[in-house]
């Protein structure tokens, strides 16, 4: 007998060779049903594997990120047994589940042509061969006897996989007629996967290398049911509409350019309003919030980057030096060594702290140019940055506030849904990815979870995605159509303190080191522009609108009267003009609507006489007629208010 | 017989062989006695030099920049002389006039030390010497005969300077019992020098090179007038006390750091209000000039640069460049290819013209290190900049409204004295330091020059420093102590319309190219907060101050009271605190009064029984009682008008 520990703490015991699925099964049918995957002493194994010693295991289903990324990545292996039905000869590199969901698999199908029909043919395929209820089955295989088989095969991708692998390491799994060198998991049997969706077909260069073959990249989603299918779909379809790329062409935002670089954006006018207003709000929020603000420079010398620590442990991520007077520059790739100098400018003491100093810093940071994405990856930053130097009794207020801080702006943002990731580091990896401060770790995380579980916020913890000076929570956001950001860090760092001998003046005199917080709850204007666009579907509310109101006269003959209704606008800070094109009033509100103006007013003889506008509201139409001097009102208050 | 054209146009007849002091002497005696030097044909002569053939001649006296330069270079020599005949044996390198006034003289003293006492010797010695109205005698020598003076004298120093002059070129200048290899021009006589001042010694190495010998460099400067000369010293005095590094440092303005790097600033809190008073300023004034702003990178590929021109006409002044991606990325020293990049980013026609572009953009220039000094000379400079693209009808409209935006400014800032110098290219430097469009040259300058003579501007014309691209006005300032900052320039460019290939739609369907005027009427952050540091002596008016309000509690029973009036002042966006330190009320004022915050309300029982408050203003002292509602009114009313 063997002693299983669940997830409750509750200790069953079973029988040695016990499966995960057996266990499932021992507590309810239906959860056996539902059973994707277990984790197994923090692995994720199949849930069919037997389990041989005592063991603390977890049963995944769909709800687990594991447990989907299992069925994603047996949904590649099906789809490979539908290709290989359907083009004998294909060989196979591989295919993984996506963070973003779904799952690829990469082929070589010689000098075949994949088409949009033979999607169609595969889908059916693959849900003829789910039907059938393959269950799946693990092989271990010494690694001479896979190197034959694959030989064999004239396989000399798989071939290529094996040889970074040692014998001992190598499993096969088999469904149905199709046998795939993979380390797994995968689900117990195919009848899981219900609903089908084959979205892609892409080139790909085997290894990413563009010297190397292309191969093909066939793209596909699964899910367990059809319903779930058809929303994610439906989602799609609607997030199509929401492209941040398309409308930042659309709506004038942003633009990049071949002879500027790779990620780098330019903000148009448009973009230029939304970023001046996010910072107004920032610089509000956090001015009550006694912050003070600070400029930095873009630029800093490795001396101090080595001090940072970014040097070595963030290096990748950075752009390569320049050399001036024989010395070494690099682009910032955060603002915090930069600010850290500022706290050393001037002699602390305790009644300085908390020190709180805020910049929104342009950073640079270097992403590979595969992975830049319009607004969401990018290489040049605008980051709602700031620091917060404290003492350790105050340390649990201030992190606190800044995580009021992020709930206020989720309100004004109407951010329904977000999370936050308590991100600890992973012990094997101090002094390589992590300061080695194996008990300043502990110490920190602990505060921070106590914050987090004090204040009443969920979370969930992940191990190793910890900055390299202290743990740190990452906020995930979701848009209206649930889209799921990475929004800001609020981070806490025992490490930087001491490696720029930043010190204050205790009340008895002695000298101590501040803890720092590094926050930033708006994150990039990069990203949350990127967001909001989405989120809003263009449709920024009136405070955020590049251009909140157009004035639309019926003819000529009513221009001068719009001009002076423009010209009271903008008295009060309305960002307003006048439609004074030779057109007709149906295509001028068409044209407006498209532009996602707020308001339209339409003036013509009775507003002119009564000194009113017609009033329209984007996307909801007419709302009748108002005096000037009441709109006026209004709309100020909409603004101020921020409403949504 | 000879012509001679005098700057009114008017010609007259003299004797071949007549000098500038004889032409001088001719119209009166008293112009005679003033005259220091003559521009011949463009080229600054002695006045005493013989003309020889027909010439356009200008006197140069005192009131002229090269009538000073050439003043100060033979006081120069007047303290070589004296040098010389107090410490025989010296050896003399380089002893040129400076841009900033006064002189200096490197020289080789052997062992011996000079010391302040030295100076004051020096000084009695000039005044001698300069009493025996010597004259300078201009002589020209062959080569040999110069390098054979100089080696029986073994100046080592001198023989260096003639390897690199030919034959032909080499004069000598004499005054009194001093000779020196010279090409001159001097002053007619020593007399004209009645005031001396030596200001300092320095160690400079020969050549500026470190791994030579060190030289002794006296500095000094000279006057016309002992009144001269003691203003002058008095402005000194001032200026060491108003000097922008020592403020900087005070007030809190701004940092510098080793691991940062020089010339790039670190603003601190108090810096940082003073940027974003200057940006709001900015902005309201831009945007009521119709200009719309944009936010770009700080980084480029050299391909812009390429087409841009500044690679390779302005490659000295760039950093280094960066290796990405295998291309050439580098930080940009100007704004404006971004900004173009934005132009173009959607298609123009004439109905989107004049279209401004504004941002504060921070560029990176490299400065030797040796030029770099506190906010004046920086390597990161956060630049007031805008372009305009325009037609070649409203070219004179925006030129002439950009001018008047600098005048608004001018008043704001109470800068009552400025010249605006309209910078010309030099026609043999086409191709290398300017574009080679010698037509394109010529028309742009005439448009530019007949704005400023149709607006009545006061200017001067300086040849040969102009962009690049087009004529530009730099605008010199002067603070009230008198002293002479370059603050900003207004440009047109006939050439990166061109080269970027910008374009728009004519009414009649064709395409033609705007043209582009670069403006920068604020300059830089960096240059102007400097500048305003000196003007205002620290005292900055109220809508500046980084701190506006203290409220000096007199005992700590009036803390309450004194916070309660805090957080009225801050809910009308005025920056005030409270002193709440354990100080007597005296020692509360003069510590407020040292950091220059322009007001202080004293509150005890009288103030809070009434509401009131005592009012102070920084360096005038107590302005009586007042309520706190009317102080409110009255100091937001300040703000607001951005009284000085």
């Amino acid at each position: 007998m063997i002693n299983i520990t669940l997830p409750d703490g509750s200790v069953r015991q079973y029988e040695k060779g016990v499966s995960s699925l057996d266990i499932a099964k021992s507590i309810s049918e239906g959860l056996a049903r539902k059973v994707i995957a277990a984790s197994v002493d923090g692995q994720v194994w199949d849930s069919t594997r037997p389990i041989e010693k005592d063991a603390a295991v977890k049963l995944l289903t769909w709800t687990d990120k594991e447990g989907k990324n299992t069925f994603w990545h047996s949904s590649a292996h099906l789809m490979a047994e539908a290709v290989e039905s359907l083009f004998p000869g294909v060989k196979f590199w591989v295919g993984p589940a996506l963070e973003q969901g779904g799952f690829y698999y990469d082929m070589d199908l010689g000098d075949r042509k994949i088409t949009e029909e033979d999607l169609l043919s595969l889908e059916k395929k693959m849900n003829e061969l789910a039907k059938q209820n393959n269950v799946f089955v693990r092989k271990q295989v010494p690694k001479a006897e896979a190197i034959q088989f694959f030989t064999e095969k004239g396989d000399e991708y798989k071939l290529d996989l094996l040889q970074n692998l040692n014998d001992g390491e190598i499993t096969f799994y088999t469904q149905g007629g199709f046998t795939d060198l993979c380390r797994g998991p995968h689900i117990p049997a195919t009848s899981l996967i219900k609903a089908i969706k084959l979205t892609n077909i892409a080139g790909a260069y085997w290894k990413g290398d563009q010297n190397n073959k292309q191969l093909t990249r066939i793209y596909g989603i699964t899910f367990p049911t059809q319903k779930e299918l058809d929303e994610y779909l439906a989602m799609l379809e609607e997030a199509k509409k929401r492209d941040h790329r398309k409308l930042g062409k659309e709506l004038g935002i942003y633009t990049m350019d071949d002879d500027v670089g790779q990620g780098l954006i330019l903000w148009m006018p448009n973009g230029t309003v939304i970023i001046e207003e996010l910072e107004k709000l920032a610089k509000e929020t956090e001015e009550a919030g006694g912050y003070k603000r600070v400029v930095t420079p873009h630029i800093a010398k490795e001396s101090m980057y080595i001090t940072s620590g970014h040097l070595p442990y963030y290096a990748d991520s950075m752009y390569p030096p320049m050399e001036v007077d024989g010395e070494k520059y690099y682009l910032k790739s955060m603002n915090c060594p930069h600010h850290h100098k500022i706290f050393k400018a001037e002699p602390k003491s305790y009644r300085d702290l908390p020190y709180r100093i805020a910049e929104y810093g342009t950073v640079y940071r270097y992403e590979q140019s595969g992975e830049l994405f319009g607004l969401m990856r990018v290489r040049c930053l605008h980051m709602n940055d700031a620091h917060i130097y404290c003492t350790r009794t105050q340390f649990a207020d201030e992190f606190r506030a800044v995580n009021e801080m992020y709930q206020k702006y989720f309100r004004i943002f109407g951010i329904e849904k977000y999370v936050m990731r308590l991100s600890l580091h992973s012990p094997d990896k101090l002094g390589k990815k992590y300061v080695n401060e194996p008990e300043l770790w502990k110490e920190t995380e602990e505060m921070v979870r106590q914050v987090l579980i004090e204040s009443n916020i969920p979370y969930v913890e992940v191990q190793d995605e910890a900055a390299f000076y202290g743990p740190k929570i990452d906020v995930q956001i979701y848009s209206v159509i649930g889209r799921e950001f990475t929004l800001a860090t609020n981070q806490v760092d025992f490490s930087q303190g001491r490696s720029f001998k930043l010190e204050y003046t205790t009340p008895d005199n002695q000298t101590d080191i501040p803890l720092i917080i590094h926050r930033a709850p708006l994150g990039t204007h990069e990203r949350f522009i990127g967001f909001l666009l989405e989120h809003y579907a263009g449709k920024l509310p009136l405070w955020l609108a590049p251009l909140q109101v157009k004035v639309l006269p019926i003819s000529d003959k009513f221009q001068d009267y719009a001009l002076s209704v423009v010209a009271k606008l903008r008295k009060e800070g309305i960002r307003a003009e006048v439609d004074d094109r030779q057109e007709k009033i149906g295509k001028k509100i068409r044209d407006t609507e498209l532009m996602k103006v707020p308001y339209m007013l339409v003036v013509g003889e009775k507003e002119m006489t009564d000194e009113a506008v017609s009033v329209r509201r984007q996307g909801k139409g007419d709302l009748g007629s108002k005096s000037v001097a009441e709109f006026l009102i209004d709309a100020v208050a909409e603004i101020k208010e921020r409403r949504e």
